[in-house]
């Protein structure tokens, strides 16, 4: 039971092999996690930035590359929560195109107060959220 | 009679204003110019690229930014024929986020040869796509 | 007399064509004013917006794409003041690769207060660096 | 022993809360790869992709990010051959900052046809260069 975008490879994109220049995978993992916030958990990135002050940047990152996508291709993004911490979320994450696995990794994630630039556990109603995409994953 | 698509503003556009970088909005508008080429001329970018060999460079490019776009908000982009030459073709484009416009100018593109990077003469399903389009305008 | 830098066209600005992706162009312009601002006018963009609480935003561009740039070449962009004015300035833009000019333009540039995001008047030391540039220019 | 190339923080790199959005690493970190390539293998990407049809896709990535990058600072990228296959090569890198980490990881890259898209074993003269980093670095 995981959460699950689609996208499809832009023009802009692509490198001039005509596959996804990698760092573009990344644009494209912090929209799914963009949308999972807002989608799941109930709070996109304008309020969580701009009302609450929190950012969640990423601490860690590993990633498999499998096979190239290609421009034009639809891309299914699908992220699962692996542990939760009390300050951090540990994601899975896989992108594929037509069931065919292209990449894969985990994405480790921070709460942080923007201001202060201080790592602070999750908020209640994120912390929520996370136990049950947790929950689900089970 | 404008072609229309709607995008949101990601993280991965905006600046340390919390406003949308202006080069991004290029790739805003050239993913909208991919989607009229697939969805109205009937020639996604891949199969023009891969398949027939052809590239569309953008020529000139004028461009009048009214209001920001910021982090979350969903943008309308809608694309119009102005003019159709033999081997150009010269849209104009709005940015606007709940009727309220944001940007907008003229791109010219240019119908290339992507091997011998000379321009041509658009194929007949394009420049019959695309005077429908113009046609459809007036 | 205008200003110029000097930057090597990198893989991750070329296109499924081997050439640059016109959006990454301002990406380099904007790099340029960066630039410009540092050497010239005596005020980088980090004091510029973390120090001042000031951005300049681009309100207007125009450009003409002469002919295309090729992976690891060396690209000058020049930047010449063409007017002054209370807000804005509006700057002239050359790119060119061994003297050969691949694009030019112009873009206007408006002096904004981050936190109300109101035009306003260039400060004393930003207008008489502008000036000084301007009279170069004659 | 390591190969070492500075770069600054531009503003198109950062985002909303003013410090470099991790997919921008990425950029960078491909541009130390391709200044690597040229200075140090004797071999730029240009002349890699165009004249050889070799192409050098990542295929697995790890990134531990310590501390946040701002915009304008200068920061050191090195790479250090820590493994060198037949058909790829195992980078470690770090950014620091005057002398600060501020993230560090490895990438493998593979050595591949472009046209067939099928991985090959490094040519002579790329793999005596990458056999003498990797001497270099005991």
């Amino acid at each position: 039971m995981s959460f699950t975008v689609r996208t499809q490879v832009r023009f802009a994109q692509v490198d001039a092999a005509g596959i996804v220049f990698y760092p573009r995978f990344f644009e494209m993992l912090n929209g799914a996690v963009e949308d999972w916030f807002d989608q799941e958990l109930g709070c996109g990135f304008s309020a969580l930035h701009k009302v609450r002050g929190l950012g969640v940047p990423t601490v860690h990152l590993e990633t498999d590359f499998i096979a190239a996508c290609e421009l034009g291709e639809w891309v299914d993004i699908s992220l699962q929560v692996e542990r939760l911490g009390d300050k951090s979320v540990t994601l899975s994450f896989a992108f594929s195109v037509a069931g065919e696995r292209r990449l894969g990794g985990k994405v480790v994630l921070v709460c942080m107060q923007l201001g202060v630039k201080r790592a602070l556990a999750w908020p209640d109603d994120l912390r929520i959220g996370m136990q049950n995409a947790l929950a689900n994953a089970a």
